[in-house]
């Protein structure tokens, strides 16, 4: 098992951690197998999505924060950030990628997110690799 | 890994893929495992829910549809789909089933569906079988 | 694969698993891997989320009810139920953790939460541990 350490910039953000993951699954030698990307927290998700228009991003935080509002009167945490902890059960807090020939098996426009939902902060992210 | 091709024919549709997961389980010969099911998409996911009632797979697209409506004047992403990249984000890209005895270990209302959010389209959805 | 059974005193509850599913852990004397958690139902899911305060959960049952009404006029399924579809499609059927060292790999404030949507109800939940 990998730890990779982000450091988030904002309170909420997605970081393309394709590389890192890509690197790895390389650096285990795995050739077919599995990789899983955890996230060791509970506001900060990982999820799957595109990686080419920079405003899918910006579009998919703004709408998960329309139906997840920052600030709800029924809260009754009192750290305040009930929202980041429902975006994370949202995107989930793992992936899994196949590997086949050394590679991630992603779509062209798949990328896998590191998802800050209360940042910025210092995180871990989980890489475990399955042979098989 | 094999590899499944499916054809939508709607913009938004959960299609019943569990014949075909199946059918790829017995083909590998794995008899104790897991299965994984992967999208290859941005705008379509796999999902696991109910293959009885026609009327819930309805009522999830339009539920989904409440929740993430297709025109929101604030979205940037010219291409217009930034609904079904939540919608993808939401379900996952991907799931997983236990195999037991040859056979995906599903409950008795479980079905493996594949979501459409912009379609109608031809699609991959990636199976991959850890014997274990 | 063991099979965990639970029950559920309320429609909606997140019932704290975390301590059963190590338990499988340790018996399966698996010291390194991955576990699966699964739900072997469409109505309840299976999340990873905070273990201290349990205002946490309180706040994102009633979150979830927000963005998924329990009643909603535009709803086909007979049974009445629909809503509890949606929340299992959108925390998932299922979550996965690393085992290392024989123990779970969570942060220190994660939990494997079991879902009711549709409850009270007796549940079973699948546990797969893959050595690896």
């Amino acid at each position: 098992m990998n730890t990779i350490q982000v450091r988030t910039s904002s309170r909420d953000e997605m970081m393309d951690i394709t590389r890192k993951v890509q690197q790895a699954v390389e650096e285990s030698g795995v050739q077919e197998g599995i990789v899983y990307i955890m996230s060791a927290h509970t506001t900060a998700g990982i999820t799957i999505n595109e990686n080419a228009d920079p405003d899918v991003k910006t579009d998919m935080l703004q709408r998960l924060a329309d139906v997840y509002p920052w600030e709800d009167p029924k809260d009754r945490h009192m750290e305040g950030n009930t929202a980041a902890h429902l975006k994370t059960s949202t995107t989930g807090a793992s992936q899994v990628v196949i590997i086949s020939g050394g590679r991630l098996v992603l779509g062209t426009w798949q990328g896998i997110y590191f998802c800050e939902f209360d940042g910025p902060r210092s995180r871990n992210v989980h890489v475990k690799i399955l042979h098989g």
